[in-house]
Protein backbone atom coordinates (compact mmCIF):
# COMPACT_ATOMS: atom_id res chain seq x y z
CA UNK A 1 0.00 0.00 0.00
CA UNK A 2 1.22 3.52 -0.96
CA UNK A 3 -0.01 6.79 0.73
CA UNK A 4 -1.08 9.62 -1.50
CA UNK A 5 -1.54 13.51 -0.80
CA UNK A 6 -4.13 15.46 -2.33
CA UNK A 7 -4.42 19.10 -2.53
CA UNK A 8 -8.14 19.89 -3.74
CA UNK A 9 -9.86 23.02 -4.53
CA UNK A 10 -13.66 23.43 -4.93
CA UNK A 11 -16.72 25.88 -5.22
CA UNK A 12 -19.02 24.92 -2.73
CA UNK A 13 -22.11 26.25 -4.27
CA UNK A 14 -23.86 22.84 -5.51
CA UNK A 15 -22.04 20.28 -2.86
CA UNK A 16 -23.70 19.11 0.46
CA UNK A 17 -20.55 19.92 2.06
CA UNK A 18 -17.81 17.75 1.91
CA UNK A 19 -18.60 14.93 4.32
CA UNK A 20 -20.47 12.03 2.25
CA UNK A 21 -23.79 11.38 2.58
CA UNK A 22 -26.26 8.87 1.19
CA UNK A 23 -28.08 10.24 -2.25
CA UNK A 24 -26.43 14.04 -1.75
CA UNK A 25 -23.95 15.21 -3.84
CA UNK A 26 -20.56 15.92 -1.80
CA UNK A 27 -17.55 16.87 -2.36
CA UNK A 28 -15.69 13.37 -0.95
CA UNK A 29 -18.28 11.47 -3.11
CA UNK A 30 -17.08 12.89 -6.54
CA UNK A 31 -13.69 12.20 -5.40
CA UNK A 32 -13.87 8.90 -4.00
CA UNK A 33 -15.81 8.12 -7.29
CA UNK A 34 -13.07 8.76 -9.29
CA UNK A 35 -10.18 7.30 -7.50
CA UNK A 36 -12.24 3.98 -7.45
CA UNK A 37 -12.14 4.41 -11.20
CA UNK A 38 -8.76 5.02 -11.49
CA UNK A 39 -7.11 2.55 -8.63
CA UNK A 40 -9.69 -0.25 -9.40
CA UNK A 41 -10.89 -0.12 -6.16
CA UNK A 42 -13.21 1.54 -3.22
CA UNK A 43 -10.58 4.53 -2.11
CA UNK A 44 -11.40 6.33 1.16
CA UNK A 45 -10.54 10.07 1.95
CA UNK A 46 -9.50 11.31 5.12
CA UNK A 47 -9.88 14.97 5.01
CA UNK A 48 -8.35 18.15 6.74
CA UNK A 49 -11.09 20.02 7.25
CA UNK A 50 -14.54 18.62 6.88
CA UNK A 51 -16.58 21.89 5.42
CA UNK A 52 -20.39 22.21 5.30
CA UNK A 53 -22.56 22.83 2.71
CA UNK A 54 -21.83 25.99 0.20
CA UNK A 55 -18.28 26.30 1.81
CA UNK A 56 -15.74 26.67 -0.78
CA UNK A 57 -12.11 25.63 -0.49
CA UNK A 58 -9.05 26.79 -2.32
CA UNK A 59 -6.47 24.90 0.05
CA UNK A 60 -7.93 21.44 1.02
CA UNK A 61 -5.55 18.72 2.30
CA UNK A 62 -7.04 14.67 1.38
CA UNK A 63 -4.84 11.82 1.56
CA UNK A 64 -5.61 7.91 0.96
CA UNK A 65 -3.72 5.09 0.42
CA UNK A 66 -4.10 2.46 -2.44
CA UNK A 67 -2.61 -0.83 -3.62
CA UNK A 68 -1.76 -0.33 -7.23
CA UNK A 69 0.82 2.15 -8.78
CA UNK A 70 -0.46 5.80 -9.78
CA UNK A 71 -0.66 7.04 -13.41
CA UNK A 72 2.11 8.76 -13.99
CA UNK A 73 -0.38 12.44 -14.09
CA UNK A 74 -2.21 11.21 -11.52
CA UNK A 75 -3.47 15.18 -10.60
CA UNK A 76 -4.64 15.61 -14.36
CA UNK A 77 -6.01 11.78 -14.29
CA UNK A 78 -8.33 12.86 -11.24
CA UNK A 79 -9.17 16.15 -13.22
CA UNK A 80 -10.45 14.65 -15.88
CA UNK A 81 -12.47 12.22 -13.96
CA UNK A 82 -13.91 14.73 -11.49
CA UNK A 83 -16.79 17.39 -12.10
CA UNK A 84 -15.93 21.17 -13.13
CA UNK A 85 -16.45 22.59 -9.83
CA UNK A 86 -13.59 20.68 -8.29
CA UNK A 87 -10.31 21.24 -9.41
CA UNK A 88 -6.98 18.66 -8.13
CA UNK A 89 -4.23 20.74 -7.85
CA UNK A 90 -1.69 18.73 -6.49
CA UNK A 91 -1.61 15.03 -6.21
CA UNK A 92 1.60 12.70 -5.06
CA UNK A 93 2.81 10.06 -3.10
CA UNK A 94 3.21 11.24 0.08
CA UNK A 95 5.29 9.80 3.33
CA UNK A 96 4.52 6.56 4.44
CA UNK A 97 1.62 7.46 6.96
CA UNK A 98 0.49 10.40 6.41
CA UNK A 99 -2.47 11.39 7.60
CA UNK A 100 -4.56 14.70 6.18
CA UNK A 101 -6.52 15.09 9.42
CA UNK A 102 -4.53 14.08 11.83
CA UNK A 103 -1.30 15.54 11.46
CA UNK A 104 -2.54 18.64 10.38
CA UNK A 105 -1.13 21.60 12.44
CA UNK A 106 -3.42 23.83 11.68
CA UNK A 107 -5.95 25.35 9.57
CA UNK A 108 -6.86 28.59 7.89
CA UNK A 109 -10.47 29.93 6.63
CA UNK A 110 -11.11 33.49 5.21
CA UNK A 111 -14.32 35.00 5.16
CA UNK A 112 -15.09 37.36 1.94
CA UNK A 113 -17.33 40.24 2.82
CA UNK A 114 -18.55 42.46 -0.73
CA UNK A 115 -18.47 46.90 0.44
CA UNK A 116 -20.70 49.15 -0.14
CA UNK A 117 -24.31 49.75 -1.90
CA UNK A 118 -24.08 48.03 -5.32
CA UNK A 119 -24.79 43.80 -5.81
CA UNK A 120 -21.94 42.07 -7.83
CA UNK A 121 -22.90 39.41 -10.35
CA UNK A 122 -19.26 38.11 -9.92
CA UNK A 123 -19.36 38.08 -6.56
CA UNK A 124 -22.27 36.40 -5.34
CA UNK A 125 -21.27 33.20 -4.73
CA UNK A 126 -18.16 33.74 -3.03
CA UNK A 127 -18.62 36.68 -1.00
CA UNK A 128 -21.15 38.01 1.87
CA UNK A 129 -22.97 40.70 0.13
CA UNK A 130 -22.48 43.85 3.43
CA UNK A 131 -23.91 47.42 2.38
CA UNK A 132 -23.83 48.68 5.89
CA UNK A 133 -21.16 50.58 6.92
CA UNK A 134 -18.45 48.62 9.09
CA UNK A 135 -16.12 50.57 11.60
CA UNK A 136 -12.84 48.94 10.54
CA UNK A 137 -11.13 49.80 14.30
CA UNK A 138 -13.86 47.86 15.81
CA UNK A 139 -13.83 45.01 13.69
CA UNK A 140 -9.52 44.98 13.56
CA UNK A 141 -9.56 45.13 17.35
CA UNK A 142 -12.24 42.00 17.63
CA UNK A 143 -10.03 40.02 15.93
CA UNK A 144 -7.11 40.42 18.02
CA UNK A 145 -9.24 39.62 20.55
CA UNK A 146 -10.08 35.85 19.14
CA UNK A 147 -6.42 35.06 18.96
CA UNK A 148 -5.06 33.42 21.73
CA UNK A 149 -6.94 29.47 23.40
CA UNK A 150 -10.82 30.51 24.13
CA UNK A 151 -14.00 28.12 24.83
CA UNK A 152 -15.65 28.71 21.60
CA UNK A 153 -19.10 26.82 22.91
CA UNK A 154 -20.83 29.96 21.61
CA UNK A 155 -19.66 29.98 18.56
CA UNK A 156 -20.76 26.43 17.36
CA UNK A 157 -24.37 24.93 17.50
CA UNK A 158 -25.81 23.57 20.79
CA UNK A 159 -26.54 20.34 19.29
CA UNK A 160 -22.85 20.09 17.85
CA UNK A 161 -21.05 16.67 18.46
CA UNK A 162 -17.54 18.21 20.26
CA UNK A 163 -16.47 16.86 23.24
CA UNK A 164 -14.11 19.76 23.84
CA UNK A 165 -14.87 23.47 23.39
CA UNK A 166 -11.75 24.86 23.86
CA UNK A 167 -9.99 25.66 20.33
CA UNK A 168 -6.56 27.46 20.06
CA UNK A 169 -6.54 30.32 17.55
CA UNK A 170 -3.18 30.62 15.81
CA UNK A 171 -4.18 34.20 13.96
CA UNK A 172 -7.09 36.26 12.83
CA UNK A 173 -7.18 39.68 11.46
CA UNK A 174 -9.14 41.69 8.63
CA UNK A 175 -7.50 42.41 5.22
CA UNK A 176 -8.60 44.47 2.29
CA UNK A 177 -10.15 45.73 1.15
CA UNK A 178 -8.70 44.43 -1.90
CA UNK A 179 -10.49 44.67 -5.87
CA UNK A 180 -12.83 41.63 -6.35
CA UNK A 181 -13.38 39.43 -9.43
CA UNK A 182 -15.51 42.13 -11.63
CA UNK A 183 -12.20 44.60 -11.05
CA UNK A 184 -14.44 47.55 -9.26
CA UNK A 185 -16.09 45.16 -5.89
CA UNK A 186 -14.33 45.85 -2.83
CA UNK A 187 -13.52 42.61 -0.79
CA UNK A 188 -13.07 43.27 2.97
CA UNK A 189 -11.66 39.60 4.39
CA UNK A 190 -11.46 37.90 7.67
CA UNK A 191 -8.80 35.40 7.99
CA UNK A 192 -8.74 33.15 11.01
CA UNK A 193 -6.09 29.96 11.73
CA UNK A 194 -6.45 27.67 14.44
CA UNK A 195 -5.38 24.26 15.55
CA UNK A 196 -8.59 23.32 14.56
CA UNK A 197 -12.46 24.72 13.91
CA UNK A 198 -15.66 23.53 15.25
CA UNK A 199 -18.87 23.46 12.98
CA UNK A 200 -20.29 26.96 11.88
CA UNK A 201 -17.04 28.61 13.86
CA UNK A 202 -16.06 30.73 11.55
CA UNK A 203 -19.74 32.30 10.43
CA UNK A 204 -20.56 32.75 13.71
CA UNK A 205 -17.51 34.67 14.88
CA UNK A 206 -18.04 36.81 11.47
CA UNK A 207 -21.72 37.10 12.27
CA UNK A 208 -20.69 38.19 15.96
CA UNK A 209 -17.74 40.70 14.83
CA UNK A 210 -20.17 41.88 12.19
CA UNK A 211 -22.60 42.91 15.16
CA UNK A 212 -19.48 44.68 16.43
CA UNK A 213 -18.69 46.72 13.59
CA UNK A 214 -22.32 48.33 13.18
CA UNK A 215 -22.40 49.21 16.71
CA UNK A 216 -25.35 46.86 17.57
CA UNK A 217 -22.91 44.99 19.59
CA UNK A 218 -20.82 45.94 23.11
CA UNK A 219 -17.20 45.53 21.88
CA UNK A 220 -16.42 44.61 25.59
CA UNK A 221 -19.00 41.40 24.96
CA UNK A 222 -16.80 39.28 23.19
CA UNK A 223 -14.34 38.66 25.57
CA UNK A 224 -17.24 37.05 27.95
CA UNK A 225 -18.25 35.00 24.90
CA UNK A 226 -15.21 33.56 24.28
CA UNK A 227 -15.13 31.93 27.75
CA UNK A 228 -17.92 29.58 27.20
CA UNK A 229 -21.22 31.28 27.26
CA UNK A 230 -23.90 29.37 25.40
CA UNK A 231 -24.90 29.65 21.27
CA UNK A 232 -27.91 32.12 22.11
CA UNK A 233 -25.85 34.89 23.57
CA UNK A 234 -23.49 34.73 20.34
CA UNK A 235 -24.19 36.72 16.95
CA UNK A 236 -25.85 35.18 13.23
CA UNK A 237 -24.32 32.84 11.52
CA UNK A 238 -22.96 34.53 8.20
CA UNK A 239 -23.95 32.77 5.21
CA UNK A 240 -22.05 29.45 4.00
CA UNK A 241 -21.36 31.35 0.60
CA UNK A 242 -18.38 33.83 1.71
CA UNK A 243 -16.32 31.13 3.62
CA UNK A 244 -13.05 29.20 2.00
CA UNK A 245 -10.49 26.36 3.64
CA UNK A 246 -7.88 28.27 2.03
CA UNK A 247 -4.94 26.22 3.89
CA UNK A 248 -3.86 23.61 6.08
CA UNK A 249 -0.64 23.51 7.61
CA UNK A 250 1.85 20.16 8.13
CA UNK A 251 4.87 19.55 10.53
CA UNK B 1 -39.25 63.43 -21.20
CA UNK B 2 -35.84 62.49 -18.89
CA UNK B 3 -32.68 60.58 -20.13
CA UNK B 4 -31.05 57.96 -18.03
CA UNK B 5 -27.30 56.25 -18.09
CA UNK B 6 -27.14 53.31 -16.67
CA UNK B 7 -23.87 51.54 -15.77
CA UNK B 8 -23.80 47.84 -15.85
CA UNK B 9 -22.26 44.20 -14.53
CA UNK B 10 -23.37 41.03 -15.79
CA UNK B 11 -22.36 37.03 -15.68
CA UNK B 12 -23.25 36.26 -19.22
CA UNK B 13 -23.29 32.29 -18.11
CA UNK B 14 -27.17 32.18 -17.97
CA UNK B 15 -27.86 34.93 -20.61
CA UNK B 16 -27.96 34.76 -24.46
CA UNK B 17 -26.23 37.89 -24.71
CA UNK B 18 -27.48 41.30 -24.28
CA UNK B 19 -29.88 42.00 -27.48
CA UNK B 20 -33.64 40.80 -26.58
CA UNK B 21 -35.14 38.06 -28.38
CA UNK B 22 -38.13 36.62 -28.24
CA UNK B 23 -38.67 33.88 -25.51
CA UNK B 24 -35.08 33.59 -24.81
CA UNK B 25 -33.57 34.97 -21.57
CA UNK B 26 -31.74 38.19 -22.82
CA UNK B 27 -29.82 41.05 -20.11
CA UNK B 28 -31.74 43.70 -22.07
CA UNK B 29 -35.62 42.10 -21.56
CA UNK B 30 -34.60 41.55 -17.83
CA UNK B 31 -33.26 45.27 -17.21
CA UNK B 32 -36.13 46.90 -20.04
CA UNK B 33 -38.82 44.74 -17.70
CA UNK B 34 -37.16 46.24 -14.29
CA UNK B 35 -37.64 49.82 -16.06
CA UNK B 36 -41.50 48.81 -17.30
CA UNK B 37 -41.97 48.20 -13.55
CA UNK B 38 -40.33 51.56 -12.30
CA UNK B 39 -42.03 54.00 -14.30
CA UNK B 40 -44.90 52.54 -15.09
CA UNK B 41 -44.65 52.63 -18.81
CA UNK B 42 -42.46 50.38 -21.80
CA UNK B 43 -38.84 51.38 -21.74
CA UNK B 44 -36.55 50.70 -24.32
CA UNK B 45 -32.53 50.61 -23.93
CA UNK B 46 -30.02 51.55 -25.96
CA UNK B 47 -26.58 49.87 -25.55
CA UNK B 48 -22.95 50.44 -26.14
CA UNK B 49 -21.99 47.25 -26.96
CA UNK B 50 -24.48 44.00 -27.86
CA UNK B 51 -22.72 41.34 -26.20
CA UNK B 52 -22.82 37.58 -27.62
CA UNK B 53 -24.90 34.81 -25.46
CA UNK B 54 -22.05 33.64 -22.71
CA UNK B 55 -19.82 36.91 -22.77
CA UNK B 56 -19.92 39.23 -19.61
CA UNK B 57 -19.26 42.68 -18.62
CA UNK B 58 -18.18 44.83 -16.01
CA UNK B 59 -18.40 47.79 -17.81
CA UNK B 60 -21.54 47.93 -20.10
CA UNK B 61 -23.75 51.38 -20.62
CA UNK B 62 -27.47 51.76 -21.49
CA UNK B 63 -29.69 54.81 -21.95
CA UNK B 64 -33.07 55.24 -22.17
CA UNK B 65 -35.85 57.80 -22.02
CA UNK B 66 -38.87 58.16 -19.67
CA UNK B 67 -41.10 60.31 -18.71
CA UNK B 68 -42.17 59.90 -14.65
CA UNK B 69 -39.40 61.26 -12.36
CA UNK B 70 -37.18 58.34 -11.56
CA UNK B 71 -37.29 57.02 -7.78
CA UNK B 72 -34.96 58.44 -5.33
CA UNK B 73 -32.34 55.77 -5.37
CA UNK B 74 -32.92 54.26 -9.14
CA UNK B 75 -29.75 51.86 -8.84
CA UNK B 76 -31.28 50.29 -5.62
CA UNK B 77 -34.63 50.23 -7.12
CA UNK B 78 -33.37 48.38 -10.20
CA UNK B 79 -31.38 46.28 -8.42
CA UNK B 80 -34.07 44.66 -6.46
CA UNK B 81 -36.10 44.23 -9.50
CA UNK B 82 -33.25 43.04 -11.91
CA UNK B 83 -32.44 38.91 -11.22
CA UNK B 84 -28.57 38.42 -9.00
CA UNK B 85 -26.68 37.82 -12.39
CA UNK B 86 -27.02 41.21 -13.17
CA UNK B 87 -26.02 44.66 -11.33
CA UNK B 88 -26.68 48.25 -11.92
CA UNK B 89 -23.41 49.84 -10.78
CA UNK B 90 -24.91 53.82 -11.47
CA UNK B 91 -27.84 54.63 -12.21
CA UNK B 92 -28.77 58.84 -13.10
CA UNK B 93 -29.80 61.18 -15.28
CA UNK B 94 -27.32 61.80 -18.29
CA UNK B 95 -27.73 65.00 -20.44
CA UNK B 96 -30.33 65.83 -22.63
CA UNK B 97 -30.31 63.42 -25.56
CA UNK B 98 -27.61 61.40 -24.19
CA UNK B 99 -27.11 57.94 -26.84
CA UNK B 100 -25.04 55.65 -24.95
CA UNK B 101 -24.35 54.11 -28.45
CA UNK B 102 -23.68 56.84 -30.73
CA UNK B 103 -22.19 58.73 -28.44
CA UNK B 104 -19.62 56.02 -27.37
CA UNK B 105 -16.16 57.22 -29.14
CA UNK B 106 -14.78 53.64 -27.82
CA UNK B 107 -15.57 50.26 -26.19
CA UNK B 108 -12.89 48.16 -23.94
CA UNK B 109 -13.14 44.36 -23.55
CA UNK B 110 -10.63 41.75 -21.82
CA UNK B 111 -10.43 38.46 -22.78
CA UNK B 112 -9.07 35.91 -19.49
CA UNK B 113 -7.10 32.97 -20.01
CA UNK B 114 -6.44 30.83 -17.10
CA UNK B 115 -2.63 29.01 -17.45
CA UNK B 116 -0.86 26.34 -16.38
CA UNK B 117 -1.95 22.68 -16.30
CA UNK B 118 -4.32 22.75 -13.36
CA UNK B 119 -8.47 24.01 -13.96
CA UNK B 120 -9.97 26.10 -11.75
CA UNK B 121 -13.58 25.89 -10.06
CA UNK B 122 -13.57 29.77 -9.50
CA UNK B 123 -12.26 30.50 -13.00
CA UNK B 124 -14.62 27.86 -15.09
CA UNK B 125 -16.80 30.36 -16.12
CA UNK B 126 -15.00 33.34 -16.20
CA UNK B 127 -11.37 31.96 -17.84
CA UNK B 128 -10.94 30.29 -20.74
CA UNK B 129 -8.03 27.26 -19.79
CA UNK B 130 -5.09 27.40 -21.73
CA UNK B 131 -2.54 24.56 -20.15
CA UNK B 132 0.05 24.68 -23.12
CA UNK B 133 3.02 27.21 -23.21
CA UNK B 134 2.63 30.13 -24.78
CA UNK B 135 5.15 32.56 -26.04
CA UNK B 136 4.74 36.01 -24.53
CA UNK B 137 7.14 38.00 -27.30
CA UNK B 138 5.02 36.32 -29.96
CA UNK B 139 1.59 37.24 -27.82
CA UNK B 140 3.14 41.14 -27.36
CA UNK B 141 4.67 40.99 -31.11
CA UNK B 142 0.63 40.21 -32.29
CA UNK B 143 -0.58 42.64 -30.05
CA UNK B 144 1.24 45.45 -31.05
CA UNK B 145 0.29 44.97 -34.95
CA UNK B 146 -3.43 45.09 -34.21
CA UNK B 147 -3.15 48.54 -33.59
CA UNK B 148 -4.11 50.73 -36.06
CA UNK B 149 -6.78 51.04 -38.57
CA UNK B 150 -7.42 47.90 -40.57
CA UNK B 151 -9.71 45.64 -42.42
CA UNK B 152 -11.40 42.80 -39.89
CA UNK B 153 -13.52 40.92 -42.41
CA UNK B 154 -11.16 38.06 -41.31
CA UNK B 155 -12.21 38.33 -38.00
CA UNK B 156 -16.03 38.11 -38.18
CA UNK B 157 -18.33 35.61 -39.17
CA UNK B 158 -18.71 35.58 -43.13
CA UNK B 159 -22.95 35.71 -42.78
CA UNK B 160 -22.39 38.73 -40.70
CA UNK B 161 -24.46 41.97 -41.47
CA UNK B 162 -22.19 44.83 -41.58
CA UNK B 163 -21.19 47.04 -44.26
CA UNK B 164 -17.90 48.27 -42.99
CA UNK B 165 -15.35 45.98 -42.18
CA UNK B 166 -13.17 48.10 -40.91
CA UNK B 167 -12.07 49.63 -37.86
CA UNK B 168 -10.18 51.58 -35.62
CA UNK B 169 -7.87 49.81 -32.81
CA UNK B 170 -6.83 52.56 -30.19
CA UNK B 171 -5.37 50.01 -27.83
CA UNK B 172 -4.54 46.23 -27.76
CA UNK B 173 -1.99 44.36 -24.94
CA UNK B 174 -1.50 41.85 -22.96
CA UNK B 175 -1.37 42.31 -19.22
CA UNK B 176 -0.45 39.67 -16.34
CA UNK B 177 -0.59 36.91 -15.24
CA UNK B 178 -2.21 38.26 -12.30
CA UNK B 179 -3.96 35.82 -9.60
CA UNK B 180 -7.06 34.57 -9.81
CA UNK B 181 -10.42 34.56 -7.58
CA UNK B 182 -9.36 31.33 -5.89
CA UNK B 183 -5.88 33.41 -5.51
CA UNK B 184 -3.65 30.53 -7.19
CA UNK B 185 -4.65 30.96 -10.43
CA UNK B 186 -2.64 32.44 -12.87
CA UNK B 187 -4.76 34.83 -15.15
CA UNK B 188 -2.99 36.10 -18.30
CA UNK B 189 -5.24 39.26 -20.23
CA UNK B 190 -5.59 40.56 -23.24
CA UNK B 191 -6.98 44.13 -23.66
CA UNK B 192 -8.55 45.90 -26.63
CA UNK B 193 -9.96 49.06 -27.33
CA UNK B 194 -11.22 50.36 -30.98
CA UNK B 195 -13.80 52.44 -32.02
CA UNK B 196 -16.30 49.38 -32.92
CA UNK B 197 -16.28 45.44 -32.55
CA UNK B 198 -17.99 43.42 -35.02
CA UNK B 199 -19.45 40.24 -34.06
CA UNK B 200 -16.78 37.38 -32.84
CA UNK B 201 -14.14 39.90 -33.79
CA UNK B 202 -11.95 39.59 -29.98
CA UNK B 203 -12.86 36.28 -30.15
CA UNK B 204 -10.90 35.63 -32.93
CA UNK B 205 -8.44 37.84 -32.58
CA UNK B 206 -7.59 36.18 -29.48
CA UNK B 207 -8.02 32.32 -31.21
CA UNK B 208 -5.42 33.75 -33.89
CA UNK B 209 -3.36 34.94 -31.62
CA UNK B 210 -2.92 31.77 -29.40
CA UNK B 211 -2.42 29.96 -32.57
CA UNK B 212 0.82 32.33 -33.06
CA UNK B 213 1.73 32.44 -29.32
CA UNK B 214 2.19 28.71 -29.41
CA UNK B 215 3.91 28.08 -33.02
CA UNK B 216 1.21 26.70 -34.94
CA UNK B 217 1.16 30.04 -36.93
CA UNK B 218 3.79 32.20 -38.53
CA UNK B 219 2.89 35.60 -36.67
CA UNK B 220 3.75 37.51 -40.38
CA UNK B 221 0.67 36.40 -41.64
CA UNK B 222 -1.14 38.56 -39.17
CA UNK B 223 -0.49 41.69 -41.19
CA UNK B 224 -2.35 39.95 -44.00
CA UNK B 225 -4.83 38.64 -42.46
CA UNK B 226 -5.68 42.83 -41.43
CA UNK B 227 -5.99 43.47 -45.05
CA UNK B 228 -8.86 42.17 -45.62
CA UNK B 229 -8.24 38.43 -46.41
CA UNK B 230 -11.63 36.00 -45.43
CA UNK B 231 -12.44 34.67 -42.34
CA UNK B 232 -11.62 30.98 -43.34
CA UNK B 233 -7.91 32.07 -42.82
CA UNK B 234 -7.97 33.90 -39.43
CA UNK B 235 -7.87 31.44 -36.23
CA UNK B 236 -10.49 29.87 -34.34
CA UNK B 237 -13.33 31.24 -32.02
CA UNK B 238 -11.78 31.47 -28.31
CA UNK B 239 -14.95 30.22 -26.37
CA UNK B 240 -17.66 33.57 -24.89
CA UNK B 241 -16.91 32.54 -21.32
CA UNK B 242 -13.67 34.46 -21.34
CA UNK B 243 -14.42 37.46 -22.37
CA UNK B 244 -15.87 41.06 -20.89
CA UNK B 245 -16.87 44.00 -21.67
CA UNK B 246 -15.04 46.10 -19.27
CA UNK B 247 -15.69 49.99 -20.37
CA UNK B 248 -16.88 52.18 -22.86
CA UNK B 249 -15.85 55.97 -23.61
CA UNK B 250 -17.34 59.26 -23.85
CA UNK B 251 -16.31 62.33 -24.86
Amino acid sequence: MATYRLDIAYDGSAFRGWAKQEGLRTVQAEIEDALGRLFGAPTQLTVAGRTDAGVHASGQVASFSAEKAPPEDLRRALNALTPADIAITEAAPAAPGFDARRQAISRRYRYRLLLGPVPSPFERHFAMHCSYRLDRGLLDAAAAQIVGTHDFTAFTPTDTEHVRFERHILDAGWHGPDPGAGGAEEILSFEVEADAFMRNMVRVLVGTMLEIGTGRRDPDSLGTLLSGRPRPEAGETAPAHGLFLIGVRYP
